[in-house]
């Protein structure tokens, strides 16, 4: 297909499309002649993904590269392509020493298997240190709960990846980690809407 | 206290201070002279909340700017309180109409009180959207999964909410609404690390 049909199936501009191919997000076409290529259903998949990616999934053109990169690269165990997904999306965050014990205390306590080098840790860190800044730390309570939800959450995530070529596994993991988030997260404003709707603890 | 002081115990540069006065995110200090004012607790602490919601709480100035509206706005109940906060939070995002349906739909089927004005329905069906133009629809189970975690976590966000002064309660709740936020999805990360470590389902 032309580069036209390639925007309209992907839902972008043309501009776009031109764009991605400049930035080489997306990977050029078959040539047809001096100034014109021809496109396939990949191109038209990895352009819907770098338009939901920096769409619903909120991710910036330089972490959507690494994302892209870390789909890209040959995968070894689903551990590994977790660990990818991970850091293409995260990068370090600062946070105190304190908090970064806590965050490692936590992990501990509930037995979780994690690496020091997780960036997790650090974003996790970093926002026990917003919350405490602004006032309201985090209770033990409140992150062994939270701790819960997530490692319920988790299950279910890892259980639901499927068996298939890597290349589609990683994509499967990458793209669920992203745009799972904003799910959960309106879940969870459309939750305490209903509980404070029943006037539970209100 | 003067600017220079305001901007040590907020941690942020004076020029910071300077624009968000200018912005009026920062409410002006005390004039002691025609060329200084002088400020207090109160400055410290709507700084430092408004360093952590752009900083790890990840917000724009213009989403930053609604948010403290909302904490400034005289509130009513808890529920309304939290609609306030909410509204600020989230934008309107396109969703396809199947979406939209699918959203309502599986609030319906759990029972939960939502007003069809609820933002954050019209952020899940822009996350439903996203999942499926990426080649992995949400199934209904994954939806159910998420909610049942979301509920659990947002049983646990509304009866935490302290009672006390309604300023000191709509403070509490927006902060931790986004703050909370980024903890929850480390967690998840961290929770998906450990149960792949140990091999489930991979």
């Amino acid at each position: 297909m032309r580069i036209s049909e390639l925007a309209r199936r992907g839902e972008v501009p043309v501009g776009t499309v031109k764009f991605y191919l400049r930035e080489g997000l997306l990977p050029a076409g078959r040539s047809t002649s001096a100034t014109q290529a021809s496109y396939d259903e990949q191109h038209v998949a990895r352009l819907t993904l770098i338009r939901v990616l920096t769409g619903i999934g909120g991710l910036s053109l330089a972490v959507t590269r690494d994302v892209l990169a870390a789909i890209d690269a040959p995968p070894k165990s689903l551990h590994d392509l977790l660990g990818a997904a991970h850091s293409a999306l995260g990068g370090e965050l600062s946070a105190s020493e304190d908090a970064r014990e806590r965050a490692r205390g936590l992990v501990d306590r509930l037995g979780w298997q994690v690496s020091d080098q997780a960036l997790a840790l650090g974003q996790l860190a970093a926002g026990i240190d917003g919350l405490a800044a602004a006032g309201f730390p985090a209770t033990d309570d409140e992150l062994t709960r939270y701790a819960a939800a997530a490692g319920e959450i988790a299950r279910g995530d890892v259980a639901g990846v499927p068996t298939g070529p890597a290349q589609e596994v990683i994509r499967y993991v990458v793209t669920k980690t992203v745009l799972a988030e904003p799910i959960l997260l309106a879940l969870r404003r459309l939750a305490q809407e209903d509980v404070s709707a029943r006037g539970v603890g209100g």
